[in-house]
């Protein structure tokens, strides 16, 4: 019995709502992840993300192997007890981080620079999982590797392979029975590619499959493309998860086409650069207009900000650099794109998914500024 | 009838027990004020101020009325609906923020820069008032004149009496029937300027009475003195305010000579640098030795960090810099000094603050590191 499960609940054309069963409690899907790159997701403690209403959160082990390290974590009980999170926790691999330090890929793994002290770091597909055995996630993921888009195609292809064969190298060394390792599809924005990958993939027998390498700048069209190339290829049992998507048409877009699990900084940064997500479309609060402005950052939303603190204040906090504005919009932030990952849950679940997508939309062209 | 009046509970020897009623509801006395400089205590909200236990709030005229300005805070509603704080709030005048600035003191007023934009700004007492009665707190302060100690007798006394003239003016100029307007006495060090201070300014007929001026780096042996000197002369049935005061033993020392409310940044500010306080002293986080510590930063404590979290992950947030751990040591540093002051109320009520100050002393000095 895998330690993380998937249920189907609803099906919507290729769209489907569902449960993630997982060792630290359920996880209705599709489910967006609020990211805790360092073991706490910026801005906010664990009880700010209960009432933002996150279910799962993620955590980068890039960082956490350099600070505070895994054998620190392993010795205060694991990620959940360190944060003091019990509900799931996914960790990635770190393959993302690596690959934004131009490190040296070699068939035995990546060897880059820390960049807390410059020193000379190795990671081996084996390390990444033993690393992530420590950490105690309920989901880890292989280490894949990320080229940048474009590439040639023979570059994206040779890498998609070498994930592949990493993620071999993953299962083989993966031992915590109470922790599912994720594979990653690679495979660029090629249909062929990314077929291929996800069909590979699947056949290893992960416990869930998430498609990495995208939202990296790449046109939505070609994104879309992709996923629906990778998703034909994906056994309908398990979840599946893009990996770093979390802007509010990406999210509609891969939902619809069956994507299951999300995780991005986007609310998060957004909100320490003083910008607010809406339903009426994204704006920074920092702006002159808003110097008086007693409505809430979004009339629609119920989250703490919305419900006790007005536009001018939220800006005057912003202006006065006050630590409590990064919190007041982060907490919305996180709140809207959960609120609209929910609705997209609801709609599914009613087979008005194409209605709710164009209301979202619609709302967002009508009122953005 | 005065907008704030005070009303007794109990007494011993000195020490009082009692309760402020203001517009805004009650306050239980001694009762210790979290600052909010610019209309926000730094790093927390005011859902976070309710739950340490906060009844009441300072807000900083000088910097107010410079942003955002207090004809704009007036504009929203006032200061508790710009910062979504329905209990009662204190404003200072802006006289200690000012006297920090090198300013020109005339018998007119100040004139001072602007630490905004350089500007050069004048606040005579009339404007003091009336800018506080455009913030609207239930509590307004008269314009006060502090002066650096030590400074030469004739100094401090010139300035006493300035002070005193000024609080005339303060008064005649004050018009709000639901604000009330404190008197502040001044004096240094001195017993019977102190003395002089306070009888005067009880006889000008505030509805309640600030000592100022202290906590300014004398020794603890003359503030002491000057405030047993100053309530002396202080009316029983008036609340009696420490402006400045929040460290333990200060705390302590004040309400056992009969003082009833205080104000300070320390809690909020040592918590910005990592530090914080506790029953068995104040200590850094940050020290290595706290590294794989998992207990809570006080096991005596009751507030959400130590609820949750541990030194070892504290520590690991001050480390990264994450903005959380800024306001989980405000959260915790916020209620120990609640939780002190509460006690000590307690203890007058049972008749038993002598011990109640013995035991936090003897636990204080037996366990501090």
């Amino acid at each position: 019995m895998p330690a993380v499960t998937w249920e189907s609940t609803a099906a919507a054309g290729e769209a489907r709502a569902g449960t993630l069963h997982t060792p630290h409690g359920e996880v209705l899907t599709p489910a967006f992840m609020p990211v805790g790159t360092r073991a706490a997701v910026k801005a906010v403690d664990t009880d700010d993300l209960r009432a933002v209403g996150a279910e799962m959160v993620l955590a980068n082990t890039y960082h956490l192997m350099l600070k505070p390290g895994a054998d620190l974590i392993a010795g205060l009980g694991g990620l959940h007890s360190f944060m003091a999170w019990d509900g799931p926790i996914l960790t990635d691999s770190g393959g993302y981080q690596i690959f934004s330090l131009d490190p040296k890929i070699t068939e035995e793994g990546a060897i880059f620079k820390s960049v807390y002290d410059g020193s000379r770091v190795e990671l081996t597909p084996e390390d990444a999982v033993a690393t992530q055995e420590m950490l105690g996630p309920d989901v880890a993921m292989v280490l894949d590797v990320c080229v940048a888009l474009p590439s040639p195609r023979d570059v994206v292809e040779s890498e998609m392979r070498r994930t592949l064969r990493w993620a071999e190298r993953c299962l083989e060394a993966h031992t915590r029975p109470d922790q599912s390792l994720f594979g990653i599809v690679q495979g660029g924005v090629d249909r062929e590619l990314r077929a291929e990958s996800a069909r590979a993939t699947a056949e290893l027998g992960f416990d869930g499959i998430a498609i990495g390498g995208l939202s990296v700048g790449e046109a939505p069209e070609d994104r879309n493309a992709a996923l629906e190339a990778a998703v034909a290829e994906l056994p309908e049992n398990k979840p599946r998860y893009v990996m770093g998507l979390g802007d509010t048409d990406g999210l509609l877009d891969a939902i619809s086409r069956g994507a299951d699990m999300f995780d991005c900084v986007l609310p998060t940064r957004l909100a320490r650069h003083g910008r607010a997500l809406t339903t009426a479309g994204d704006f920074n609060v920092n702006k002159t207009e808003y110097t008086d402005d007693d409505t809430p950052l979004d009339p629609h939303c119920q989250c703490l900000t919305c419900s006790r603190y007005s536009k001018a204040y939220i800006r005057h906090l912003v202006r006065m650099k006050e630590l409590s504005a990064h919190r007041l919009l982060t907490i919305h932030n996180l709140y809207y794109l959960l609120d609209l990952v929910r609705g997209a849950r609801e709609a599914v679940i009613e087979g008005s998914l194409d209605s709710y997508i164009h209301e979202v939309r619609s709302r967002r062209v009508s009122e953005s500024t």
